[in-house]
């Protein structure tokens, strides 16, 4: 006999009550409202070309580094479980990988990556199985099957999933050809890009000058100038702008931002260019970059999110043998008070200003970022992010942002996810953990149900489309 | 029809049984006991003259920074919000701003500033509705008329709120103008002052060169030697003692303490007094000032205080515009165990020595302050301060200290305020969060019905007495 | 009339149903699984000599570092408390001490350390009465009396337990003397040494020079060269194996390790060996040696734990008067992602490596220790530590862990404790908040049942014997 993963309609509620009860009435009211996916990872070429995917492997365990990371700290092997080498040498293929995924699936009890699998399977394949060794094969038939039907198309996902409207994230240099595609067909609007400048703003990027080079050819303007390379990021915003970017993004290692008298800037870009930097030039170009992207944002309007803190491929063997974003990326402390004053201290106040930060040291939640956020117009607090992204995380981090920055100082939700399928899940668990928070607000009597009411359909819709001005 | 604002009697209790019957029968034993507020900000002038409040928006509005705050975080403007400017151009009169706010008065939900304007509204003022654009004139209207009659002069405030004791804040070279009022009136003892000695003891003060030499003159000793520095303030203690005071008071960015040889601290006072010193040597002689208030405390008895980690002014355009204390001070990081190393070094095993600290950044409580506070005699740990002296702030105060520091070395409650009405209420908050706490840990099996009486009541009332030394 | 001190038999169990009915339902299972004490610093005396305790002071009182500086940071003095000095001066005798511990055990509301004693009272000695003035002296001649029975000798202490197998701690330089004592009466496996090099690693000790030179006589070996004194380190490894060694353990400041080439070790290594070195070189050098260690561990499969974090001997007069682990180590923050960069880069993937970290800075559970854990093969989390040992440190440390670590990457439970008697105690309170944070997650549907009673069975035993490869 196979234990059932039927997932239960209470969960991640209260378990007492009343808190449970008033969980329960809030969460029909904002269960079937649209997703609002303001900021992602999926791939536009699904939705440019509405392929099929390919195998459950492909779909669930090699793009998801959630799911990857915690096997191989059990042992398991990267090739073992299908990730592709840069050497070429092969791996293991998808029901291989699969049965491994499956045998191994007791490993996720308690992580968020297996309530987005278990979502997933019930809500998308009908599979009402807990995966195990037992199931793995009748499993990967059932969703290989499945993917082959057109209501598995990436459209037909969005679809199915009520995405009302969903942003991708592309480099400053990427062509947009998926997003061009779109544009004809039409689809822009729903499917967003996202201005991503770290290809040409940070430096310590290997490829920095030959990027500066193509950026120089890709929008006419002289990058060697600072106010040329002002103007390159201003034309290729636009140009963002019109595949349907309201947003741009900014991964960064820590908060630093600086504004410095032109002479200095333009000595800066000198060295940049002439590939004559150190670390610590790199990192305050980067921080000057975070200001004049600031400063383009007051002009026009594009709402600006720093993802701090995350510090990259601290596995060289795994960069050696695969390359980036399979799980060796951890986070550390950030100052956000020192590392912000340069940037708020020259547009903090403007109104046009639209600042989202995202944070992965949860420490700054009440020292930091919700006294600021509950201090200047133009800062919002993004939603918990990466590994917080959970229902604890969630809990720890409403917990700690409220009370100081209010409910309306919150950018609502991100999936900020490259696994398609998990976005229903993951909105669904934010939904629940915000009816199960005000839940114990009102059971506390903190909160009157009416005002419950009213957040709770604003985390889950509105706030987003307000923080990221999507009309 | 306008919405009910009636607290309900239970809010903040557990909303489960059996803790929240537990929460409910130890309250009633603490709620009416007397108030201690031993530091605090509320004006001494009030006291001493007695004069009515003006108006609404004075009373509840323009002096509550968090108020302001996080009205400004949503783009509401000071200058609408009637807070007045350096350059004296006109600002919103009283009413206009009251109506500001109660059409915002929805951003409030899930703060504490709600909680504690709620209070007031229904304690004070026997107000049922809640704030709102349709009651705004109203309630602005009863206020105003409540506020002309004697019981609600600052006095009768203090009479009805039952405040056994409170203590206000003075800079060293404050005259005590109003406390010698106050002693002329045999007012002193239930109204206190504190020595407040940041104004001459903080070099990277712009004025510090003219406040040592005001310093001086005020207390006939030679400041420009490192023993008369210690005289004056060994006689100016001396005289607000006179006055009440029973603690010093000392807010610093980091909670750095040094131990020097004499020629250093000479070196250092002679650099300050010929105003060449650099930030370092600013934070060296305010932390070896700090050293200087223990052995002083050690002498005199008085309780010393340190409210640390704050970073100020961190809005250049509010500074300049309107000035300090307006919301725009954020906390940050701060190292207690290296930080307070040189002070308890030298005198942390005086008998004589209390030291409370205040923390903002609530990542050292169980690390650091709650280990401190349970090994060293003189430390105390203070109340949840700032934007912590909230419900949730209360919570993760008590859960991170009560285990290492047990609860008899925490030293009560202090409201911290400039708002007068809100004192009870901010007691009230404490004192049922306490009740709270001690419910789930009674309904845990952690702690005896008789032990959570006992500690609900000396946290409510005796601790503060005790940890200063209040007769 | 003395208050009852009996232990509920729901106690730290949720309050709530229906989380409570399921933590009492897990926990029968767990209640008495055999003990796995794999890290601790019970005297290996003790079990070698297997000799009656002296008083009752001895036992629960002057050894506990816990319980006196709690009592210390309240104003008791340690004189009367019958600690030992160093200049032999004479101290209470175990009867005051005792009163004195009695007078003041309402001071323990809360906190762990009481929960420990009323434990061991209540179960080893059959005491039903809470300790205090009245029952001061009854409860001593009890104590007392039973410790003159055979039953409370050391080893039957460890079998009425049900202690499986239990790790004492020794540093390189030990002779294991009494290890060799239980060899020879085949005791040697229910009780095994942990190899703790810091006396060879750590050029921060005045005597490291001299301890190098009697490592080089102990092993054979050259330890002038690099290779040599890994050398000394693989014998002496070695060594503790033969006496049941399935770990070393390694107490350092921060978390800081090197890879540094040949050349620049060999350098290190003549600068400590002519004691030329600064605090710089003494970091750098144990750095390099963790890195080491963990080379070594590769090679002979030893798990290798760290505990990282604390700030030593903070209270100059303590150590002067009466010396180490007396209650003046307090935790500071720790870099675990930085720190542990060039160890992880050199052999984190290494199958045969098993590095347990313990953790004092919790703020780094969520955001650094987790993540790292749920990637690095090599890596687990230990049990929370020290002062995080308690219920509240228990459930902070579950709640920020198992989302991104999942149940299956923790080492089970330490008690890490010299008091004999608190052992049972302490892993009591583990099972307890295992049960009672799985009966949450059943009651909030995130944890299936079965999963519950398999995670409570993991985490309560076989979760140490797997992390620690205890055959």
């Amino acid at each position: 006999m196979t234990q059932s993963a039927h997932l239960h309609p209470d969960r991640l509620f209260p378990a007492s009550e009343p808190s449970r009860g008033v969980a329960r009435e809030l969460y029909p009211a904002v269960r079937d409202l649209p997703i609002v996916s303001p900021h992602g990872h999926t791939d536009p070429s699904w939705f440019a070309d509405n392929q099929r995917f390919s195998d459950p492997a492909a779909l669930f365990l090699t793009p998801d580094h959630y799911v990857l990371r915690l096997l191989r700290s059990r042992g398991l092997s990267y090739d073992d479980l299908g990730v592709p080498r840069k050497d070429g040498k092969p791996v293991a293929d998808g029901r291989a990988a699969w049965r491994l995924f499956a045998a191994n699936y007791h490993l996720f009890a308690g992580t968020p990556s297996k309530l987005w699998v278990d979502h997933s399977l019930q809500f998308v394949f009908g599979i009402n199985d807990e995966l195990s060794p037992v199931t793995a094969d009748a499993i990967y038939d059932t969703i290989a099957q499945k993917l082959a039907t057109p209501e598995l198309l990436p459209r037909a996902i969005l679809d199915r999933s009520n995405v009302e409207v969903i942003a991708t994230t592309e480099f400053a240099l990427d062509p947009l050809l998926h997003h061009q595609k779109m544009a004809a067909d039409g689809y822009i609007g729903r499917v967003r890009t996202t201005y991503r400048p770290d290809d040409v703003t940070d430096p310590s990027r290997p490829a920095i000058v030959d990027n500066l080079k193509r950026f120089a050819e890709l929008t006419g303007e002289d990058v060697a100038t600072w106010a040329g390379l002002i103007n390159a990021h201003r034309k290729r915003r636009e140009v963002f702008r019109s595949f349907g970017a309201v947003a741009t993004d900014h991964g960064v290692p820590s908060a630093m931002t600086a504004d410095l008298p032109l002479v200095e800037k333009q000595a800066l870009l000198d060295k940049v260019l002439a590939g004559r930097h150190d670390a610590a030039d790199a990192e305050l170009f980067r921080a000057q970059m975070m200001t004049e992207m600031a400063l383009l944002s007051v002009e026009d309007g594009m709402v600006m999110q720093m993802h701090a803190g995350s510090r990259r491929n601290t596995d060289p063997l795994l960069m050696a043998e695969r390359g980036t974003d399979l799980g060796a990326d951890i986070p550390g402390t950030t100052d956000y008070v020192n590392g912000l004053r340069a940037l708020l201290g020259r547009c903090g106040n403007e109104p046009n200003l639209r600042l989202i930060m995202f944070v992965l040291d949860e420490t700054t939640y009440a020292r930091e970022l919700a006294p600021m956020a509950g201090y200047w117009p133009s800062l919002m607090i993004g939603p918990p992010w990466w590994f917080h992204d959970s229902p604890q995380g969630i809990r720890r981090y409403l917990d700690q942002v409220v009370e100081t920055a209010g409910f309306y100082n919150l950018a609502g939700f991100n999936d900020d996810t490259r696994a398609l399928l998990s976005i229903p899940a993951r909105h669904d668990v934010w939904r629940r953990e915000v009816c199960g928070f005000l839940g114990r607000w009102v059971g506390e009597h903190r909160l009157s149900r009416s005002s419950a009411e009213e957040i709770a359909k604003h985390l889950s819709y509105q706030a987003a489309k307000d923080a990221y001005r999507i009309k």
